[in-house]
C-alpha cells in the first residue's frame, strides 16, 4: 500500500529494515535507501536523508530495534547493545526532542524483558505501532488546525512539514492539506528555506503531487507579502515546545513571527505532543544545533561564495511563546500559549493515556 | 590607478568605452567586461553585470555618451539617437531612480548643444565628473554613517552596497568601511541575500580584500542573531526613497527592519540623495521589479526545486520610513525620516547646488 493515496512512502519498516525515501536527493531523483543496521539509521538521521521531528523520533526507534535484532541473532549483552545503540542515535541530531521522547519510550516498553529475541519482537511491533499512531496524531492536528483557517484563506509554511516529515500526514502541512480537502484554502505561499531548501525540495514536491496551488518566494520575501496583504495565516512546525510555550524550528522561523506579528497576520505551530519538552523550561534551555558552514558555501557541486568565508549555520530558531497565536496539538488548540495552559495540556493528555511525555519528565542529557 | 587602495576597480570609463568588472562570474572569476555600445551598456544591467543603484546611475550615462559618440561618427539625427538610447537604458530596470535621474541629469546637460561631436564630448566628461563625485558622496556619508555607531559596534548588512555597488566607497559598506578604519566596528554580519546572493558573492569578497572580520549568515537567521543581542545596528542601502521616507531595497530589508524594530536595534539606510524620488509620494508609488523565477530556481547549472514550481521574485520591497532610525545622505543624517524633513534636505541641498533632484521634480515615466 502507499501511504493512503499519496502516492509516495516516506518511510516504511519491514521488521528487518527501515526504507526510507532519500529526502537529500528529492526532488531530482525518488531512491529509497534500506537501512539494516543501527549505524545507517544514525547516519541517514544525521545526514537528513530522513528527517522532520516526528519522522526521525520513528525512525530512532527503529534504529534501537535493528540494533536488538542484530543482539538476538548475534548474542551477548543485548542492554549493552540496547545501551550503545541509544547513544549513538542520540547524537545524530540535538534539536528535534522527538527523537529523545522515541528512544526513551521505546527503552521503557523493553525494562522488563530478559530475552534479546522478545525484546526485538517488542520494538519491532512500537514501530508498527508508532507509524500508525502518527498517521493518527496528524490526522487529528489536521483537523483541529483547518477549523481555525477563514475561508478562502492563503496560507504561508516554512520547511516541511508533510507527510516527508511525519512518515504519516503531516502537521502543518497537514492542516494545508485538510483545509484544501474542506475547500477552505485557496492558496499556499512556500518559503524555499535556506539553508537546506527544504520548501524549494520537499514541500513544493508534496504539493504538487497533491495539485493544492502554491507559489514559492525566497525567505526574505515573506515579510513583503504580508505587507502586501497576501496571506491571512502562518503555519508551520515545532522541532520542541519549551514548557513557556516557546518554540524550537527551522531556521526563518523566528523571522516569520515578528513579521506576522507586525502585520497581524495569526501565526499557528502544529506540534504533536512527542514535540513538547516539558523538561525545558523556556527557549533558551533547547540546545541549538550548529551544522557544517558548507551547507550554506555550496549547492551541490557549486560554490554560492569563496570557501574561506566564514558562516554561521544554526539548524533552528527559537519563537517566544508570545509570537504565538495557538499550538495546534492532537489534543486540541492552546490559544496564546503559556506555562499554565501547556502543564494542563500535558496533565490532560497524560491522564488521558495520549501521549508518551509526562509533565514530571526529565531529560537528563 | 586602482580605486584608493583597494585593489579592484568596479568601473571604468575610457571616454569609448566602459569597462566593468562582471558581477555575475564574482567571487570565483574576476573579469572585466567592455562596453562599447549603448546595447551593451543596457545589457549589462539588464543582467546585473552591474548593480547597485548608484552604479548603474553612472553605467546609463555612459551608455548615453556612447550612443553620442556613435552618432558622431556615423552623423544623421543625434537628438533622435539620444531619445532612443534613453529609453533603451531606462528600459533596464524599473526600482533603482538613480539610473532615470542620471540620465535625466545628462539630457539636461546636452539640451542646448547643436553639434554631435559636442555633444558626445560634454557626456564623456559628465561621466568622469560623475565618478569622481561618487567618489565623494560615498566619502561623505561614510563619514555621517561611522558617527552614529558606537564604538565596539557589531553591524548587519544585506545585500551589496560597497564599491561594487557605486563604483567607488560604497555607501553602507561605505559606513562599514569608515566604521572599521576608525577602530570603532568589531564585526559584520553579512546575509546571503537571496536570490541573487549579492552578500554571498560580492559583500563577502569586498570584506576579505579589505581584511574587515565578518561572517554570512542564511536571510533567514538575521532575526534570530537579533534576538540573540549579538548586533548593534543594521546598515542597508536603497535603490529609492520616497518623498515621506519609504525606502525599496533589495527583497529581504523589510524583514530586517521589522526585526531590528522588534528587538530595538538601529536600522539605518545610506543613500545618495541620487535615489531620492520626490516624485514618489510614498513607497506604494515605487515600481518594484519582479525577476525571472529561474534565478531563485536555478543556481549556476544546477536546480533547486523543479522547473515547474510556481515562483514569485520581487528583487525589492518596500520599508516605511516610521522603521527607519535614520537615513544617511552626503548631506547629513535624517533621524526619523519624515515628508517634511526630507522636503527641507532636497530644498537646502539644491539651494546648495549638491544634488541633482529637486523637490518640484515629476518623473514621468
Amino acid at each position: 500500500m502507499d501511504e493512503r493515496g499519496t502516492g509516495w512512502r516516506p518511510m516504511q519498516w519491514t521488521g528487518d529494515a527501515l526504507i526510507l525515501l532519500d529526502q537529500t536527493l528529492l526532488p531530482r531523483e525518488e531512491r529509497y535507501l534500506e537501512c539494516r543496521t543501527t549505524a545507517e539509521v544514525a547516519a541517514a538521521i544525521r545526514e537528513m536523508r530522513i528527517r522532520g521531528a516526528p519522522a526521525i523520533g520513528i525512525a530512532a526507534v527503529a534504529g534501537l530495534a535493528l540494533a536488538l535484532r542484530g543482539s538476538a541473532s548475534t548474542g551477548g549483552d543485548w542492554k549493552q547493545v540496547l545501551d550503545d545503540a541509544t547513544r549513538l542515535l542520540e547524537s545524530t541530531r540535538p534539536t528535534a526532542v522527538d527523537l529523545f521522547h522515541g528512544l526513551k519510550r521505546a527503552r521503557e516498553r523493553v525494562v522488563d524483558v530478559a530475552e534479546a529475541e522478545e525484546a526485538a519482537r517488542v520494538l519491532s511491533q512500537f514501530v508498527v505501532e508508532l507509524l500508525e499512531r502518527q498517521w493518527q496524531i496528524d490526522q487529528a492536528i489536521a483537523e483541529h488546525g483547518a477549523g481555525l483557517l477563514p475561508r478562502g484563506v492563503r496560507v504561508l509554511t516554512h520547511c516541511n512539514t508533510g507527510a516527508l516529515g511525519t512518515g504519516a500526514y503531516g502537521t502543518a502541512l497537514g492542516i494545508v492539506r485538510r483545509a484544501y480537502e474542506l475547500g477552505h484554502l485557496t492558496h499556499v505561499w512556500v518559503t524555499e528555506t535556506r539553508p537546506r531548501l527544504q520548501g524549494a525540495r520537499l514541500t513544493t514536491w508534496e504539493l504538487r503531487r497533491l495539485a493544492i496551488p502554491h507559489t514559492m518566494i525566497v525567505d526574505g520575501a515573506a515579510a513583503w507579502l504580508m505587507a502586501r496583504g497576501e496571506i491571512e495565516a502562518v503555519v508551520v512546525g515545532a522541532d520542541r515546545v519549551a514548557a513557556n510555550g516557546d518554540v524550537a524550528n527551522k531556521v526563518g522561523t523566528l523571522a516569520l513571527a515578528v513579521a506576522a506579528d507586525r502585520f497581524r497576520i495569526p501565526f499557528y505551530v502544529a506540534a504533536p505532543l512527542s514535540s513538547f519538552d516539558p523538561g525545558a523550561p523556556e527557549g533558551s534551555a533547547i540546545p541549538i544545533e550548529e551544522r557544517d558552514p558548507a551547507e550554506v558555501l555550496r549547492l551541490g557541486e557549486a560554490w554560492i561564495g569563496s570557501a574561506e568565508t566564514p558562516v554561521w549555520n544554526p539548524a533552528f530558531d527559537v519563537t517566544p511563546g508570545s509570537l504565538i497565536t495557538a499550538l495546534v496539538t492532537e489534543c486540541g488548540v492552546v490559544p496564546s500559549p503559556d506555562r499554565a495552559k501547556i502543564v494542563a495540556l500535558l496533565r490532560a493528555s497524560s491522564t488521558a493515556g495520549e501521549v508518551g511525555v509526562r509533565e514530571t519528565e526529565r531529560d537528563e542529557r
